[in-house]
């Protein structure tokens, strides 16, 4: 299970570089696994109802190529792995005319409640995210 | 009373123009206005903490030079108005080495509880607010 | 002339608050205006490969109801007038489920060189913006 | 050698769940180099003057604790490493009233010219940055 989502580079994303500043690529990456999330029938806003959230807790970012303003972004995502409390979702993105590929990365998350403390995922959750786990190749 | 606060340009801040995202003005104004809050003792966290909020429901802003990279960002807050539920606070930004004048604006905030609805002013709050309101020249 | 586009909020456009930070609204505006500037065959970028720019010199937006994570807003974007070296744009905002109103607001931007001074706007460019004029309601 | 520099959160970093957006702490790694450097005597803005960049090509980030509205972030940089056409930096955030370690994370620059290709250190760069080189721990 692999989702692709896309992104148009807007003016705000640039910098005096005249490429994407390097932390929006995390928004990216965000956007990226909420549309896997929703793609798999998980909305994230339904796994917060639930109580739990998903806290980003190490991230990691290769910048191979720069992007531009008004690029359309293709934003593939995969689930990595998954942890009694914990998962792990990578990331390529590449631009969507020349095909090159900008960048790579992953996060890991935690799967916490309400009050923050470290919980077990809901089984329903872990069930369809444990069918979509795609090892990291 | 007005209060002065400053801040420093960064990177992520500017856009391919080489000057600052126009969006990012509205940081400005907001770190203003919680540096005013702070000074006259009514820090905006102590605020929420009684269930209180003050979303902005209308903005305006003039951008009367650009500002750049790296530079130091005066921001010159007042509070020109308080209504029963409602507060106005007036914005000048100059580049300090320069004193050029970048931009002036102001924000109107309404007063809500919690579940969003308008609320009164915490009397101790509005009488605090009052005694340094400074009417927009 | 309307243009209509759609953005689907993200987590890192929201606060604590848990509604969409006030300054990332002038991030749609962007979006919305550069989308228009597509859609009548004039695209932003191109503009700019011309040596001329059009920042923005004064922002007004009202906020009706917030917006929330994963909502999607439909933001319509007009033409509102033009000068000898001026454009005004109009938006509107609301949310695409419940049509709720979001927010409107307005940018008026100034035509410049690369050098930031102003110039006049190339005829070609003027003839088509002319077209789609809508004076605001 | 051993940069400090401070930053207080503003409620725009902050998103829903109550604590800083993640993808936020880059924003203060770069405030961090950026002192770094004026720190040094070699200001960002002077090594651009010169036609040389330092795009981020690599970003790793580790989140201990959530950073709050409000809080008074302590950031310390120091060069851990430097090649022909390369740097990289680390970080360590912490809260400054408590003391908590918030964040740590380090970022991998390549050194280009103008047109964005590899291009070596110039010299009096080069020799004030390995000065100042600070194997990480």
């Amino acid at each position: 299970m692999k989702n692709s989502t896309t992104y148009r580079v807007i003016y705000g994303d640039t910098d005096q570089m005249g490429v994407v500043y390097y932390a929006n690529y995390l928004r990216w990456f965000e956007l990226g696994r909420t549309e896997f999330l929703r793609a798999i029938g998980v909305p994230y806003g339904s796994i917060e109802k639930n109580g739990i959230y998903f806290p980003v807790i190490e991230v990691s970012c290769n910048y191979h190529k720069p992007a531009h303003f008004d690029d359309l972004i293709i934003i593939e995502t995969i689930l990595t792995s998954l942890g009694r409390a914990s998962l792990t979702f990578s990331y390529e993105l590449c631009r969507r005319e020349s095909r090159e590929l900008i960048a790579t990365g992953w996060t890991k998350h935690a799967c916490v409640n309400r009050a923050g403390q470290v919980a077990k995922m809901p089984p329903p959750i872990k069930a369809k995210l444990k069918e979509v786990i795609l090892p990291a190749s």
